[in-house]
């Protein structure tokens, strides 16, 4: 067994004022870390409130998640923006989120940065540069995660003394150079399939790539998206497993 | 004289993208404390960047000035929105600019509520209270500034605890009920008039309403709109004639 | 009987990018003509055509649908927006509706003001005048509806010569000045309810306000909104109810 | 001489809200053709109808500019929009474009893709022909403007049967594969230095490229950047030389 400790971490807060979006209250049962969108890609200042709180009542670490101020395209669409404009809509939105979190009486946890957001920056150096930039701006101890070990931005954030969770989600692909596959849309997960993914990482430290080679690195979350239809149903899978097998699932600042 | 000390303050930062808008480099020179636009009726998180590191520059005191999301109409038509929601929208926008401000290793100083967010809360108790309590949930040493004597904001503000800092406009007019008399488009302002304001607001303590009566309370800071168009020249004319009456220009929050 | 033909009248296309909103696809099923959103309140550039093509492939006829440009509040939020920029805002949207309208081969049927843009015209006559002209100045022939008899906005029409369907919403409740109580979000609505409703109207021609005093006019079109989550189901009932009763149900365009 | 006729072309109504943005009302009265803004990477319904009524007024031929939905950055970044997504976006702007200007008794003139949303294009050849089959839905006689010679949407635009006016802009410098090069933000032209462009184009048929090399295609329209910052002299200058060359100065719809 390669872990003792891991996080289950989910994307949450994607509603959209009279737009619901994902499965919060759910979600929220069976994750121990959350992302929460700032209102660019997704999400608006009610309901980052509405994630906060659930966040806490549940006892989930909680992170910011910004995007590319791409509504109508829920920031999954790749957008040429500059490292400047990206270091500061990085700032604008989690600092949006940092008061919501810090009215609960709670500490910011860790900034994911969101779909094509984060693809910008792995495909770009400047970029990346300027995304750890702007973390180590508003405080020094967050966590960058949504990244992995083989992407440029996991070992830029480990040179510049940056804390960094590799994440792997357990609904979607990666090419073997450790990007994502972005979908647009999401589409059911077969949660034994999900378990199986889990139980490689867990017991191998594996994962299979779209060409079906395998990469062999460090995890510390498990992603389950919240747009997955099934995602509830992955999300009970995964943790049952992880406990069958005797790891603790814990917000991944207590490891990392 | 009713003053030893007192705040010339502008609302700053409220350029869009490629879109201009007033005469930032040019107003910090003559100003002690400044209103950032946070992105929703004006502002980006770019244009806040700079708004802020000008300000520092400067030596500028930085207060969030959060608005209406509506920027076609530059946050300057009332929309009725829920005290939940101005709370929210307020929390998110003082946040993100309390980001870059901490960046700038600065402390921010206020929170200025702009036009019709702000006059929606004067006339509505229950919109007030969620913005006090928004900007308490945030830091309860900040000081809301944009309102005075006499409107339903200021003595809440007082009684709520809030630190508060009474402002009047050089270049706009005040109903008999000390509201602001809020315009799309702003227009030169005679800049002897502003000082003939100001000489009766250091002077006698008063202010001439829009109906001639004699409106009499403190003043702590007073206001020059960016967007008038000569607000440079009337910014001087004002600094000229505090200077020749030895009262000292400090930002407010070093004496209310 | 008052009524030998009736319209079944609903909003459509209000889905935005990712956020699904409604059951376009069902309702598409039950109704004679379609209220499609613009783009402002609701609905994208992608959702309009579908919902235009959805439209086409059940034979229904396609209205416009224009509401303020608050995404955010859904167009449910009062704006104090201008006569000027009302007509504006409305040529638009048309406009931009009336082409996907076109491209399909269709002709654009009406125009149904949304929520408060609706309700914004119908308390202020300068407002009303020119959305009025707005319409008049795309085309003459267009239908204007979502107002009712009593209503400023329906005299209004009638006197200045645009067609104009009289509507009744089957799950929203009137005051007796005529004015629909809007909900930001809705509820379920029991069906039979519904079906009690729309025979008084039929057999009757009146309707119960909220203060429980009967009004007496003539209705058009009878609106089922498809964010009442049980839309289908009303629908369903109410078409069931209008067949029993010998009602023909057809768009108001072959009758007003 | 190679040319008897051409037209001068300007971007116009880029305006949003309270910011101002280029000289319209200058720029009008030395132009044959204008590209209106259409609500997304600039202009709001209001500056669209203004800058409609102010071309009528100077006799000019109004087509629309649809742009990508990226207020923020001008329209000016790259977004990975899909084809649908293009012609969808194309329609609705057109659309809208195209009520003000029946509105105004005019008739739309052409379609001119605005920076990102062209290049986008001119890289993609499935875009390129969901941007065509947009033109073509709403009005086959439209005329397409803003490509030249060379470029795949030039090509593909004739082999469409699409109308399609052949653009140069005479302020900003051209790659020898004739895509422009696009800037964030404009700078001030020599006039003297637009002047000899226009002379070789009239005179020899030729256009000097960014690395030195000639480029022989035919001209329909000389483009002139609203944004750049003394356009209204640029335009003098060049509309001088023309006169004195004796070319006559019309629409290219007149010709194409």
């Amino acid at each position: 067994m390669k872990y003792k400790k891991i996080d289950v971490n989910a994307d949450v807060g994607e509603s959209f004022g009279n737009y619901k979006y994902g499965l919060d209250e759910e979600l929220m049962k069976y994750i121990t870390s959350a992302n929460v969108a700032c209102g660019f890609h997704a999400g608006d200042p009610r309901v980052m409130r509405k994630a906060v709180m659930l966040a806490k009542e549940h006892g989930v670490a909680v992170g910011a998640h910004p995007g590319f101020p791409d509504l109508m395209g829920f920031g999954r669409r790749m957008m040429d923006v500059s490292p400047e404009e990206m270091k500061d809509y990085l700032v604008y939105q989690v600092g949006a989120l940092k008061a919501f979190v810090e009215a609960a009486g709670m500490k910011l946890h860790h900034v994911g940065p969101h779909g094509s957001f984060s693809a910008h920056a792995i495909r770009n150096e400047e970029v990346a540069e300027a995304l750890m930039d702007g973390i180590l701006e508003i405080d020094p101890e967050l966590i960058l995660v949504g990244t992995r070990p083989g992407l440029a931005t996991y070992e830029m954030a480990r040179k510049k003394g940056l804390r960094v969770a590799s994440q792997v989600g357990v609904d979607i692909d990666y090419r073997p150079d450790r990007t994502a596959i972005i979908q647009r849309e999401k589409k059911e997960m077969d949660p034994q399939e999900a378990v199986r993914r889990v139980r490689r990482i867990i017991e191998e430290g594996k994962i299979t790539a779209s060409d079906g080679s395998d990469m062999e690195f460090r995890v510390d979350a498990l992603l389950v998206h919240g747009d997955t239809p099934n995602a509830i149903e992955v999300c009970k899978a995964v943790r049952a497993e992880l406990k069958r097998m005797g790891v603790e699932i814990v917000p991944f600042g207590q490891f990392v």
